[in-house]
């Protein structure tokens, strides 16, 4: 099979600057693999050019005439921008042309486009977003990261179906361990949503392994954390934050005096592995569960390196058939709960 | 004014010998401060011996025959432990024979004791977990952190003046800028609660300046961030996380090769400062806001030096007088809002 990709190239900080080279590198290393640059024809040829490219049936221009900005409302995008890069690269997929798009575009747009064109698979309410955490042991997948607020038992329930498929395809792990996030306490141990949410996980056939804790997201002791949008958003623009912190007084630190600018210059190494195990860069490419088609999310702010690997994981989530995989776990689980 | 503060020296991981050096180390620091050891006697004679030590009019031994475990349930605290530790100092802080209390005890169980025996201010549905969190610029007040799941607007608006007296209080700042936490997204811009509290603070008179993100906790550029226990709890928890995580690559890093060791030892005061900096120990001793009197968190796990900074924290708050400061202004703003 030959594998097809769409990609919203005009999308995110720096565009088919950053699209294109990611594109280049990742078709040099996938033989079967076809990349559709979506975007204004004359600015991706352009681009193409000052890289020393050009299209060939690997590398294929679609043109689109509009682009959807940042702070694009998702109505707007929705309503007035038709013929936008974005919009053309979900319209590849529901058309069959692509297998998967990715997109480092505005992510309200992009959910509300995807879920609009693609529509959701059968038995899910609303589609999450999923995305991999580093973690001590591994990495751990976090969903949902604020597709949705204020999410019912049942479609907390849904996401652990969602993350455990997703989980099981990419890794390659059999039984994925699904964990519900909670608070620690006893008296409170979470809202009700969340205690309802446990009790449907443990009726089911999922490897659920009970509550975890915010500390628990970077241990890597389970694969699966799911939770409500507001708090998984919340969890990881968090963890950015404290890791910006603590790079800032890293920098301040090592550049204080003539001594530290010395011990750095001889950590040199050593920090360049450290930010390279922690390097967000590697975790790119988060994945919109519960479509009709498979949808990554680049953060917007994606280098080359970053894009590069989105389009990795959007190949990897075709080879293993991730939509399909859901929907038939989903459909397993219910019938399995109607026969109780 | 001579203050006196309550100790539950049973309480926490480490019990008497972290509470006992704390409070020699504190008193030392300030000639007006009485400290009141609540525990068992002979273990507290004993480990103020072992630190050769003993009581005076400063530092007074109160009797109390239990103790309240971790893992106890705060309604099994409350009901069957009424001479523990926790209870009574919370009991004198009732009888006005303290100021004010620190235990490093169970978060619940504390909760649910202080909130029976001092009772919340008037116009306060429910007390709040507030904590200082180091930032880029300074440092940021965050509540709540777990006393309250499922908070209604009204309630994140009382959290709101809570931290805004607070704050005002203990870093001597007029008109504190406080934010409501938030996720980024145009679309969802938050559940229903976040956006009738924004209308709550828009009408108020708290320098109320909007919606901030997961990120900005650390960024230092608003002095109060307002959010739901749930998602304030799991926010630091996974703040906790990363920052461990970053410590054990670093630390494995560093202790990769001969050389990297080498890079470690010459770099060792620059960790230390850096280290030093982010210390968690600094910002030790979380206020619950809302009560007829000062109580304050020690985390669990706290050492000397940790506990000893929750006791300044309750000796600021005693000065400042921050229960008065709460209700006065609380009082002021539903007296406005009621004559709109």
């Amino acid at each position: 099979m030959r594998l097809s990709i769409a990609l919203d190239a005009m999308s995110g900080d720096h565009g088919p600057s950053a699209v294109i080279p990611a594109a280049l590198d990742t078709l040099k290393k996938h033989d079967d693999l076809q990349l559709i640059l979506v975007g204004h024809e004359d600015v991706l040829r352009q681009t193409l050019r000052d890289h020393g490219a050009s299209e060939d049936e690997r590398l294929i221009v679609h043109h689109a005439s509009q682009r959807v900005q940042m702070n694009d409302l998702p109505s707007q995008a929705l309503r007035s921008k038709k013929d936008s890069s974005m919009r053309v690269a979900i319209d590849l997929v529901r058309d069959r042309v692509a297998h998967a798009c990715v997109s480092a575009g505005n992510t309200g747009a992009l959910m509300a486009t995807a879920r609009f064109v693609l529509k959701t698979l059968p038995g899910i309410d609303r589609p999450a977003i999923c995305t991999t955490m580093p973690a001590i042991n591994g990495h751990t997948h976090l969903l949902d990261l604020g597709a949705n607020v204020d999410s019912t038992a049942e479609q907390l329930f849904q996401f652990a179906v969602m993350g455990s498929a997703l989980t099981s395809a990419v890794d390659n792990i059999p039984d994925p361990k699904v964990a519900l996030l909670n608070i620690g306490q006893e008296e409170i141990k979470g809202s009700d949503r969340v205690k309802e949410a446990a009790a449907l996980l443990a009726e089911s056939d999922l490897n659920y392994v009970g509550f975890v804790e915010g500390t628990d997201i970077f241990k890597g002791k389970v694969d699966v954390i799911v939770c409500d949008g507001f708090v998984g958003n919340v969890a990881i623009k968090a963890s950015e934050g404290v890791a910006e912190m603590i790079a800032h007084y890293a920098k301040e630190e090592f550049q204080r005096s003539l001594y530290s600018r010395l011990a750095a210059l001889l950590s040199n190494r050593v920090i360049n592995a450290l930010r390279q195990k922690t390097d967000p860069r590697r975790y790119n490419g988060a994945s919109f569960l519960g479509l009709r088609g498979i949808v990554i999310k680049s953060h917007g702010g994606a280098d080359t390196v970053s894009f590069a690997h989105a389009i990795e994981e959007a190949i990897i989530e075709i080879q293993k058939n991730v939509p399909e995989r859901i929907s038939s776990h989903l459909e397993s689980l219910l019938t399995e709960r109607q026969a109780i």
